[in-house]
Parts: C-alpha cells; sequence; structure tokens
C-alpha cells in the first residue's frame, strides 16, 4: 500500500492560535484511494525545519503533502526552502501571472508588488492550478534511493484552496498514478453503552478478525462510531470478506445501534426528512443555536428545515413559543412542562411535522442540588405525541451542549423512522 | 528558552475521522509558560511508531507531552508502548484503583475487567491524578545524553481529561521546573485591507524589528490578526521594548483596526454590552444560527443576549418577525428592506437594545445573475437607528456563512462602542 507523510507548516500552530484541519481532509482524501497517511508532521516556519521533515517524510513514504507558508508576506517561506532542498531557482511563470490577474481582476486594490511575487515558482516543478487563490500549488518529482519515484506535493494554507486543489487536481493525479490495492471501511454508530462494555461483548468477534482487518473505537458525545477497516490486493474480494464479518457483528449490537452509515446524523435526518417530505423545527435554550447550525450545515437544508427559535430568556419562552408563564413559575425553565411546551410551541408557530426543544443547565454557573449543571431537558414533538427525557451530563459548557446536540439527535433519528 | 515536542497518537486522525485539537491546547499552554513547541508528530496506535517519534522528540526536546491511546480497548497501546521504551513493567497502584472506583460508584455497569486496566501502571512512572477520568496522566523522567533531565508526560485523548491535566497539573509542574526566560505576545486584528496591501503597508516597521521579536500574519474570515511575539531572559524589560514596537504600529493601522485583544469578537462584544448593562439579539436567515451559537458559547451570555429567531422561510420571516409580505415580494428575501425589517422585528419581539440580522444566498445552488452565490445583506438595529450593509462573499457555503458572521461582528462592535 503506498504510503504518504503529511508535513503542515505554520507557526499559529505550533503556538495554538489555529487549529490544523487541514491534515485531516487530506488523510481522509489520500485514504479514499488507497493511500495510508504514515505520519504528519507539524513544523515552525523555518527553513531548516522544513528541510528536515522534508528528509524524514520522504525516508519513510514516496508522497509528501507539504501546506502552508505560501502567502506573500514575509513570514511565508515554503517556496524559497523548496528551491533550496530541491537545488533549483526561481523563475516567472506567465500562466501563474494570468491567473491572478484574472483572479483579481475586479479587486486591483489587491495587487502590488508583493502578490507578484506570487508568479514566481521554482523551474524544476509542476505547477498545478489553484483555481480559487493565488499562490500557486507545486508538484516536485524526484527519484528515492531506492529508484522509486516520489512526489512532494506544496499547498497552500488556506482550507478552502487547499480543499479544492486536492478534491479536484491532486487526489484524480494520484488515483491515476497508483491504481493498485484497495482499503475499505465499514462504521456504524451506537449509543448506550460505556466503550469497555462495547469491547467485552464483542470481543470474540474482534479476536475473530483476519490480519488484513482492524478494528477502531472512535467515542464522542455519549456514543461510540466503530470502523472497521481493511486492505487487500482486489476491491470486490475486500468488500466480500469484510461484509461477512460486519454482518456477524451487527446482531450483537442492535440493542444500541444509531446508524451504520458513516455521515453525521443531521445529514440523515435531513435526509429522511426530505424523502418523506416532512418538516422540523427547533427551539433551543441552553443549546443556544447549535441544533440549529447543524440542520443548516449542509446545502438544500430549506428544503426540511423551517427554523429555529433561541429562547433563552423566559420571555422569549412565554412570548414566542407560548409557554405558560405558570409552568415557568411553578417547575422552572428547565422542566419537563417547560421543554415539552417550546417544542409543541414552535411546531405550531413555524407549522412543522417535527420541532426539538431543548432546556438545561450547561454550566459552568446555575447548578442547583437538585438540578445540577449538566441537567438537560429535551422534547421531540412528533406528528401524534411529544416525547421527552431528562438528560444527566458531565463536562465543560461545551461538551454538555454538544452531547445533548447528538443525543437529542439520536432520540429524534429514531422517531422519524417509526 | 525550553523545547517541547507534541506527539499525538491515533489512527483516527491519520484516517481524517477526528481532528486534532489537543495539540494546539497543549501548545497554547505551554507557549504561556515561555516553553516553545518545536514539533508535533502525529503517528498511528502502533508500537514501533510511538516509539520512533519518542526517540525523535527526546533527541529534539526535553519535555514530551503525549496524548491518546490510553482507554481500555485494544486498539489503545501507549501504556504498554511506554513500558517497554522505558524498559520498566506494569503495576498494580492502589491510588488509581480507589479514584476509578469512586469516579463510577453510582454507574457500577461500567466497572468491568477491561476498566481494570486502568490501574495497571509503569513501574518507574509518576502517576498524575486525573480528576476526571479513568486512565491514569503518566510522567517518566530520564537523563539525556547531555546530562539534563528529560520529561515525557503520557495524557489521555479525551480532550476534556487533557485539558484538566494540562491545566490543574502539568503546566504548574513544569513553570515550577522551568521558571526562567520569557516569552510575550501581543495581538491585533484588522478588517478591510488585504493580506498582501497590509505587509506592505507595515513593511518599513517589520524590517525595523530586532531579532528577538517576530511578526505573523493570521488571515481569516475577511480579517487579519497580526500577533508580534518576543523572546527574552526578563518579562518586564521584553514588555517594555515590545510595548515600544507596538506603540508605533498601531498609527498605522488606525483606518483599519478592529481590535487589540487576542480574545474571540463575540467576548470583546458581550463584555461591552453586560458593562453597558445593554442587551442583542438575533434574527438570521443565510447564517442559520452561527451568530446565535458564538454569542452563547461563553459562560454568562444570558446577560446580554436574549435570543434568537433563525427565519429560514419567508413564512417564519413575516409571521415571527412582522416582515412586509408585499416587501418580500418585491425585493426578495435577500435585500435590504426584508434584513432591515428582521433586525427592527427581532428587536422589538424580544425588547432588547441591539439587534442583528442576515439574509444571504450561502450556496451553493440559489445565486441568480442580480444575486449571486455570497450575496450576503446584513443589518444591526441599534437603539435610534438601522446600520445595513451588502457583502459580497467568496467560497463555500461554511466559508460565506463564517465570514458573514465576522463581519457582522466588526460592525456591531463599532456600533456598540459609538
Amino acid at each position: 500500500m503506498e504510503k504518504a507523510t503529511i508535513i503542515v507548516i505554520g507557526d499559529e500552530l505550533l503556538i495554538g492560535q489555529v487549529t490544523d484541519t487541514n491534515s485531516g481532509f487530506i488523510a481522509q482524501q489520500l485514504n479514499s484511494i488507497g493511500i495510508e497517511v504514515e505520519e504528519t508532521l507539524t513544523v515552525h516556519d523555518d527553513e531548516q525545519m522544513i528541510k528536515d521533515a522534508l528528509s524524514q517524510a520522504l525516508g519513510q513514504s514516496n508522497i509528501v503533502m507539504l501546506t502552508g507558508g505560501l502567502g506573500p508576506t514575509k513570514d511565508d517561506i515554503t517556496k524559497l526552502t523548496l528551491c533550496r532542498f530541491f537545488d533549483t531557482r526561481l523563475v516567472h511563470d506567465e500562466s501563474v501571472k494570468q491567473h491572478v490577474l484574472n483572479l483579481y481582476h475586479n479587486r486591483p486594490a489587491v495587487l502590488n508588488r508583493l502578490t507578484e511575487t506570487q508568479w514566481l515558482v521554482p523551474e524544476k516543478c509542476t505547477v498545478i492550478p489553484n483555481r480559487i487563490g493565488s499562490a500557486p500549488i507545486m508538484l516536485f518529482r524526484q527519484q528515492s534511493k531506492g529508484g522509486m519515484e516520489q512526489l512532494v506535493f506544496s499547498m497552500p494554507g488556506v482550507p478552502a484552496e487547499m480543499k479544492v486543489a486536492i478534491t479536484e487536481q491532486i487526489v484524480p493525479l494520484l488515483a491515476q498514478q497508483y491504481n493498485k490495492g484497495a482499503v475499505e471501511h465499514l462504521t456504524l454508530m451506537v449509543s448506550g453503552i460505556p466503550e469497555s462494555a462495547l469491547a467485552i461483548k464483542i470481543e470474540n468477534w474482534e479476536s475473530s478478525l483476519p490480519d488484513n482487518m482492524h478494528l477502531a473505537y472512535l467515542p464522542k458525545n455519549h456514543t461510540i462510531r466503530l470502523r472497521l477497516s481493511g486492505v487487500g490486493d482486489n476491491k470486490e474480494v475486500l468488500v466480500g470478506q469484510m461484509k461477512q464479518y460486519w454482518d456477524r457483528l451487527l446482531p450483537l449490537l442492535s440493542d444500541y445501534l444509531v446508524t451504520t452509515t458513516d455521515q453525521p446524523l443531521e445529514l440523515t435526518i435531513g435526509e429522511i426528512l426530505k424523502e418523506k417530505g416532512q418538516t422540523i423545527a427547533t427551539a433551543e435554550s441552553c443549546t443556544g443555536g447549535k441544533i440549529a447550525v447543524m440542520l443548516n450545515k449542509h446545502a438544500g437544508s430549506s428544503a426540511f428545515y423551517k427554523g429555529s427559535v433561541v429562547a433563552y430568556s423566559n420571555q422569549v419562552k412565554q412570548r414566542v413559543l407560548n409557554v405558560s408563564s405558570n409552568d415557568l413559575e411553578r417547575y422552572g425553565a428547565v422542566s419537563e412542562q417547560v421543554v415539552k411546551q417550546m417544542a409543541v410551541g414552535v411546531k405550531q408557530l413555524l407549522d412543522t411535522d417535527f420541532a426539538l426543544a431543548t432546556s438545561g443547565i450547561a454550566g459552568p454557573d446555575g447548578g442547583t442540588e437538585e438540578k445540577p449543571v449538566g441537567t438537560v431537558w429535551i422534547a421531540i414533538a412528533t406528528p401524534d405525541d411529544t416525547y421527552s427525557e431528562c438528560l444527566h451530563l458531565n463536562g465543560t459548557r461545551e461538551q454538555i451542549t454538544d452531547t445533548a446536540v447528538q443525543l437529542v439527535f439520536v432520540r429524534l433519528l429514531k422517531q422519524i423512522q417509526k
């Protein structure tokens, strides 16, 4: 199986000011065409460190993906470093120049002598078009000591530009070059069982896996994804073999199974609602809009999602959602009575088939002995009924709300599949 | 300056199923006590790879921070690998056992023979308490070839447990051990100027920086953060020296300056509103709840933030926000008329001092020649007036909405500081 090393360049990552999401995306894409990521190295905008990382990467894999340090400013030194590493010089590239001029034709103010450096490229590299940005993407080819061809790609660190480069240019190029071997993944999600209990439950099955298959546990927000990965020479044979093991796993997990797709729950929920021609609305207190953002994340959400009322104050709960002021006073905002009325209220207000509501204490303050931080009431109004449940969650404000959102989606998925 | 290397362990990161946020947090915390992160290595749950990474890390730095691979399941092999690397064996640790039993005293179902492996720890390590989880945190000490003391910490990959370990245990321990040298950062944010034009504008100033100072450009969502970092022997001397340069930079940027704090804009906005005793509400169409989530993110938001109406459908805009159906028909949902009425409507509905509204075409579909994808109208209703602006943004659905949110906050900050 072909191996790759990812090198992420940027001081900002090593002081923790910016979170690297590029390497994960690159890894995912390489994996999908059967290239395994051996290691990711995150280094400073520093010539020696970049060179050391390149040497290490080329010592362990034939594909190297660099990202970052290609901007026009002083702290961006990747291009010059690559020139020195591959013993070449910068030359004027007319096609890159025309591309940059086209890109900024309606924003001439952007052009200046620093943007001009964008069309200087290392003589030895092949320039790969950057459809949406000005920094050229570069490909260097060299022979390894063992006589294998090695490919080094240098991409911008701007995630949108990197993504376009990877999906439109680099992955097709690599898929063509290394069209051999297969790697497959099967994923499922369970909820309601701790990781170690799950491991014991499927222990015999897991021990029976052959050497070319591997199981990983990915717990997050009170759900666990299980991922079975397999490698083989032939895709169809591999898929058939993995399916045999998978079919033996599923019955063991039937009490806890949430989904067997790898996509986020909100996407599956949207697909089902769209297929059924049904709609949903949300009324959020403690989750503060997170459910709305998740449901709106993917294109086409307006077909099933009508909107949300983020009802932080009791005034909003009463005035907009029609929650009874008596119940608010008697039971408090974090109560079964109130959360059910929120769900029913927003369902009526926005005239939908389903509605979700949350009301809880996300912390760090606001907890009481009776209702400690982490107490979250959730409700789902369906066409016929209203389901409600009290969650008892732990962790930070962020974890509590993220887990509440995830568990609301787990429950909703069950309701809309009825 | 003391150096550290971070080793992040986990197959799930190298296939891109999970994004690593741990290394950024660790880097930030180490930086704050003057320890520079040299490199981050992300490796598989594989004994040889972990050992290789450890050797490399100990060859270049005296502090090594490992995270991940400490769970009770089969794919978690860090603890055994550390035993072999440091040539020691696993022994029963009674204090860890008592801690785990206490942790799960009200969830006895979690305890089983796999959780029992949690209180087996390497004989040569010092166990550091894990206040909120069951996996022990470990510290190994050894002498480098040059006779320096080297520290290797192994922490869980669960972000909440890692964060508690770092902030409550490891940072205080390191701060005490390496109390020498100073590293300082100053940050500001500008908006309305491209990165290269900014670089030219401050070029002379940047060239005048002494060797112990360094400037980084961090562009994101149409704003740019500039970070000046300095190192020195004495904190007060360093701060004074950096301040001299900083005071020369600020006047150059007065037309574009958004803030001189390093915190997220929504936090600064919340602080100002709380101080003034003012409140805000939001009405979101294309941003779909993102503004609500940002404003709710930090504890205490209920003091200034009353709520949001996520008005995806026109029906909601009319029914809940009182937008004129004539105007919706005549000008369309993405128009100055509608977005202003949304802002005024939610301000009246929720009875606040300020209100924000967005209405735009986030794409990838829905654009027209007149209103292409990326057209976003924003409005800010203030106590006296309503400000509005049409943004023309590029990129994916996510980038367009993230940039709209950021620019809404930039404009709002100006309005509430008036």
